[in-house]
């Protein structure tokens, strides 16, 4: 059904002129006038001629084309990044073109090799969670291509890095649930293999230790964190336990908002009964009741970073070589959710 | 910064074979042997050799890539949408690249640029609001490159459209609201210049004008229905009307859940004292207090439909020419949130 793709010689053919002075024209070559670089432009462009040295020539070896590779879309948290990253980008004259891991490497690898073949100038990546082998990037360190890796990033991949620190976050926010008065805290998360929510896992199991209470196993839940997953587990397992948990620490705000509809559904007081936290600061945080405690995680902010640093490498002001890591301030939000002390009723 | 780009020449010289070699090897020539050719392709893939011919000649003219052009990623629906593509087209081999018009014609023409130049496959559009002119997609027409458009769609383009019945929507929400005694009906949307803000509102029109209720120019709010956009017209225009709203259709579900929040803070209860329906039936309608009746959206589906009519359209097996419209069913999901008559308070 495709037509046949336009060659030098069509084009020759059709300007009456050599292929060699084609060629050259497309190569902005100094031996051929201007007026016939124009005809040759106008028409390679018509026709939609396309080639690796028209493109190249035309733009300077660059496709002015950033690629971003994450793992799903279907987060506020990550379309914030996005519009983050486009908003810088866009002034710079750079297009974004995105896609979608589904947390599975074999996808990731698929979608990098895409990239790769559309000739982006530059990769924005937050890993999927099954992500053990990086040789998928290889190809674009030999070409130089930069990559930056945000939020779900690996210890083992030596290239910048922009995140916050979830171990704090974590910590911050179990000390909170401690301080209003909670000793079942349980914790319900992603996959821990990825550094998000490990290091997060990990500033819970600090926090506990540090005001001396016992880190039990079946306090801690990881999954999906999706509408059925946690239907699922409240309904099969949670609500069967004996001694209900008195606080929650949830890593996403959609998954806290669906958690706190199964509580109150099932009778339970929010904060009373038990306190709740998410993770995010997205908007369905804010239009609960209670409304959710949670972390701002600086989403947009983060997007501008990454874009900066990387428009900065790819117009020569800056060296990606000289930015190791950028951690930023990510801030708990104290809101009705959690708050047990101000809110005994 | 960036590398040469690797030639045929180049593989020549590492090879010790003609550059003529390497052509008729990268385009599967019957005269070349399959060691040989196995060694070309080897290294052309090790050093990331990357031309038109070599792509196409290995893929058959294709790149498996379908690209996607939407408005906007900060939407579950979009999202949903963009999932039920990827399920489809990647068991079918296919991946996808994404990008964000931000409701802007020009950077929707970029996008599109960006698009052909990474020689997608095919390309599945919903149009930005303020899109008038409709040439860059000329180019895909040239090469035979199909185009599916979802959602936001016009009539002009010539080609096969995914959608749902926006008018008859409009025209139900409005219908259950009256029947729920309401009479001062505030319908808030996005920009009507396109077809689904522009039906859903003539829907509400005829529904008003079916029972007899007359339309009041000032019950009709267009803005970009975020967080910030609410806040302001209900501080400085709504709360300051001699007369309040009883009823609220507003369509999308983030900004029902918005109003409804607002409402709550000022002191009105909901359904009582105004009626609230949204649209698209996202996670957020169902963690509201109270939940918020919606039109359910299929997003999901809406991307299975878009993927199988294109993948069938690609193998051969449809043609996309016989397929001009396709209108899926968007169906009225009540919640207490409108239902007046069952929650006298």
């Amino acid at each position: 059904m495709q037509d046949k793709e336009i060659t030098i010689y069509d084009l020759a053919e059709r300007l009456n002129i050599s292929a060699t002075t084609v060629s050259r024209g497309l190569q902005d070559h100094p031996a051929i006038n201007k007026k016939t670089k124009k005809k040759i432009f106008d028409l390679a462009t018509e026709l939609g001629y396309r080639s690796n040295k028209f493109a190249s020539n035309l733009r300077k070896q660059k496709t002015n084309t950033i690629g971003v590779i994450v793992p799903r879309l279907n987060s506020l948290f990550m379309s914030a990044v996005i519009s983050g990253i486009e908003k810088i980008v866009n002034n710079s004259g750079y297009n974004l073109i995105i896609s979608q891991s589904f947390e599975q490497e074999k996808k990731e690898k698929a979608n990098a090799a895409t990239m790769f073949n559309s000739r982006v100038d530059a990769l924005i990546v937050s890993l999927a969670s099954d992500t053990q082998d990086f040789s998928h990037f290889d190809s674009f360190n030999k070409k130089n291509i930069p990559i930056i890796f945000f939020d779900r990033v690996a210890e083992e991949i030596q290239s910048t890095k922009v995140l916050i620190d979830n171990f704090k976050a974590g910590y911050s926010i179990t000390k909170h649930l401690i301080e209003q008065g909670c000793k079942e805290i349980l914790h319900i998360t992603g996959n821990i293999s990825r550094n998000v929510y490990r290091d997060r896992f990990e500033g819970y199991k600090k926090a506990l230790a540090d005001h001396k209470i016992e880190f039990k196993p079946d306090l801690f839940i990881s999954n999906d964190l999706t509408e059925q997953a946690l239907q699922d587990i409240f309904a099969n397992d949670i609500f069967k336990r004996d001694k209900m948990p008195d606080g929650l620490f949830i890593t996403n705000d959609s998954a806290a908002a669906v958690a706190l509809t199964i509580l109150k559904d099932a009778g339970f007081s929010v904060p009373k009964d038990i306190a709740i936290v998410g993770f995010n600061n997205d908007l369905i945080s804010r239009v609960t009741e209670p409304a959710i405690t949670t972390v701002n995680y600086p989403g947009n902010e983060m997007g501008e970073n990454i874009a900066r640093i990387l428009i900065n490498h790819l117009d020569g002001e800056g060296d990606l070589s000289f930015t190791s890591t950028v951690i930023l301030n990510a801030e708990l939000i104290l809101r009705p959710s959690s708050q047990r002390n101000k809110n005994n009723e």
